[in-house]
C-alpha cells in the first residue's frame, strides 16, 4: 500500500503555490502495538492554514519543512493494533495531508455516524463548529437583544456564529462579499441581516445594519474591514479575534488603525485557543447534532473531489473567495 | 476681576500651536446660589488632551470650537454661594483653560492638604494616579511575579503603574526615552529593568530584561513600541490601552500589526474609563497617600510657571519628551 504525502518544501511568499511543496510517495507501515492506520476520506480545507507555513511566532501548528502540512481529516481505520479502535470504525483528527496515516488513537474522535454523516464531523461538529460555539460564547458573551457582527459570515466559522447568536437570542448580521451570499445568510440561514463589504458605502450599509451600533463582533477578515467595523461599536463592545484571512497571504500586514475605540468605548479584544475547551467537546458535539435535528441550525459543506497533490489549488479557491460554507476535498480513492 | 480664557479656534491639523487657540477676556461674574468662583493655580498637561481637539469620534471630552479646553485644574475658590464650599477651599476638578471658573460644585473634589500638597491632587493623587491604579488593577490584574511592562513609564501616568506594579509583588519593566530616565526608574522609583526605546536593538533589550515574556503592558504610547512588545506577551497576556501618544499628532495611524498574538496567545487588549470607578475615589486616594507616606509610591511633578495663554507651547514641550513625572502649569497670579 503506497502512501501519497503533500509536504511543505520551501515557506510560501504571498499566497501558497503548488511550488511550495512536494510530493512523496512511501509504503504505509503496519501499525505498531497501540497504533492505527487511517485511510483519508475527506481533507480539511481551512484559509488559516496559511499562517502555519509561515516561520516565526512560536505555535504549536507550525509545519516544519519537509513536514506534511497539518490539517483536520476525516477517515477509516484501516488497520488497527489498538484496542479502542477496529478496522471500519469512521473517526476525525489532524492527520495531515496524506492518504494514510499512523495514530497512536490520542489525536483521534471517533465518530457516531447516527448523529451526523462523515463530512459534518469536519465542518459544523468539528473544530470549525467548536470555534464558532466557543469563540461567540465563551469569549464574546453575546446577551439576549444585543447585536453580533461576524465577518467572512458564509464561511464554514461565520455560518455556524451567526445561527449560534441567533439560538442565543442576539440580533446576527453577517459581512460577506457577494449578494448571493448575503441572499443565503438571511433566507436560509435566518440572519437578521448582512451585508456585503463589496459595497460602495459600506460605512452607512453596516449602520444600517446595526441601528444598535455592534456589541459583539467576530472576526475573521481583519484589515480595513475590522477597521469599518471598529466605527460601530457599542460601549463594552467585544471583539473576538478568530482569524485574519485578509492578512494570511501578505507580509505587509495592516493593522487596525481605529484599536483606541478600546480606550474610548471601554471595549475588549481578545483571542482564544480552541483546546483550552477540549473536554467539553463531546457535550458540545451532542447539543449542536440537537440544533440540527431541530432545523435551528443548518450546515453547509462545499465538497470538492480531488487527490493529495490538489490540495494547493484547493486553498487557491478558497482564497478566490467562491466558497460558501465549509470547504473540504473528498479524496478520490 | 477680567478672567482670560484659552478657547479652540480651529481643530488643529498635526501637532497643536498656539494659532489653534485664540484669547478670550471676560468679566468673572458673581456666583449665582449654588454656585462657586475657583481661580486656577495648577493647569494639568497632559497629552491626550490633544484627542480631544479632533471632531469625530463621540467622546465625552471632545472640544467644540470656541470652547475652552477641558483639562483638569487645582485651585481656590474665592467666591462661594455654596452652602458646601467656603472661599479659600482648595479644589480639583475639570474647570478647563482659564484663569476663573464658575461650578456649581458638582464637577470639584475638595482637598485634604493634610494628606498631599495641591499638586499632588492634580498628578498622583489626581486622575492620573487614579488611571495607573484603576487601569492596572481592574483591567491588568498582574499576580505576584508576573512581569508588567509600561510604555511612557517616566511620565505621570507610567511611573505610577510600575510602582504599583512592584506593591502588588509583580516585576516592573519601564519603557521610556533615555539613559537618564531609564536610570530615574530604575534607581529612585525601584523599577526592576528599564529599557530605552532608542535603542538600536529593541527587541534584544526588552527581551533581556523580560526573561518569563510580559504578562501585563499597560500602553500610553502605541505605534511600533506596541508591535515590538506584543512579540514578547506571555499567554494570556493583558494589553491594557490607555492612550496612545505616538499617534496623537497624526492623521496617518499605525495600527497594531501583531494584534494576531491575540489569538495565537489567548491573549486580551482592552480600554477603560476611569469614572466607572468613581465611587472608589476617594478609598484609593487614602491608600496610595499611606503608601506615599510609607516610602513605597515616589511622586514627582514638574511644574513650570506660565499663565493662560502658554498653554500650548507647554504642550509642546511635553510633546518634546524632556519631561519626567507629572507635568503642570502654576498659573502666574
Amino acid at each position: 500500500m503506497l502512501n501519497t504525502q503533500l509536504r511543505l518544501a520551501r515557506r510560501p511568499s504571498g499566497e501558497a503555490v503548488t511550488g511550495d511543496f512536494h510530493i512523496s510517495r512511501e509504503a504505509v507501515p503496519d501499525p505498531a502495538p497501540g497504533q492505527v492506520v487511517v485511510r483519508a476520506e475527506y481533507i480539511s480545507i481551512d484559509p488559516s492554514v496559511r499562517t502555519h507555513l509561515n516561520a516565526g511566532q512560536s505555535y504549536r501548528s507550525m509545519v516544519g519543512i519537509g513536514e506534511v502540512v497539518d490539517v483536520p481529516v476525516a477517515g477509516e481505520v484501516v488497520a488497527s493494533a489498538s484496542p479502542l479502535f477496529s478496522t471500519g470504525d469512521k473517526v476525525v483528527g489532524p492527520l495531515g495531508t496524506q492518504e494514510y496515516a499512523v495514530s497512536d488513537g490520542a489525536n483521534l474522535t471517533k465518530v457516531d455516524l447516527a448523529l451526523a454523516p462523515l463530512p459534518v464531523w469536519l465542518g459544523g461538529l468539528g473544530l470549525t463548529g467548536l470555534t464558532a460555539y466557543f469563540g461567540l460564547l465563551e469569549i464574546g458573551k453575546p446577551q439576549p437583544g444585543q447585536t453580533v457582527v461576524v465577518t467572512a459570515a458564509s464561511g464554514a466559522v461565520g455560518s455556524v456564529v451567526g445561527q449560534i447568536a441567533r439560538i442565543k437570542g442576539a440580533r446576527a448580521v453577517g459581512v460577506c462579499g457577494s449578494e448571493e451570499k448575503c441572499r443565503w445568510l438571511t433566507q436560509e440561514l435566518g440572519f437578521d441581516a448582512a451585508v456585503n463589504y463589496r459595497s460602495p458605502d459600506l460605512y452607512r450599509d453596516l449602520k444600517e445594519a446595526t441601528p444598535d451600533r455592534i456589541d459583539v463582533v467576530f472576526d475573521n477578515v481583519g484589515g480595513p474591514l475590522l477597521d469599518t467595523i471598529l466605527r460601530r461599536l457599542a460601549m463594552r463592545g467585544r471583539i473576538i479575534i478568530c482569524g485574519a484571512t485578509s492578512q494570511y497571504n501578505t507580509a505587509d500586514i495592516y493593522g487596525p488603525k481605529n484599536y483606541m475605540v478600546l480606550a474610548t468605548l471601554r471595549a475588549r479584544m481578545e483571542g482564544f485557543i480552541i483546546y483550552d475547551y477540549e473536554d467539553r467537546f463531546d457535550a458540545v458535539r451532542r447539543e449542536m447534532a440537537q440544533w440540527v435535528k431541530d432545523g435551528r441550525l443548518k450546515l453547509r459543506e462545499n465538497i470538492v473531489e480531488g487527490s493529495i497533490v490538489d490540495y494547493p489549488q484547493m486553498l487557491h479557491r478558497l482564497y478566490e473567495g467562491e466558497n460558501i460554507g465549509k470547504m473540504m476535498m473528498r479524496i478520490r480513492p
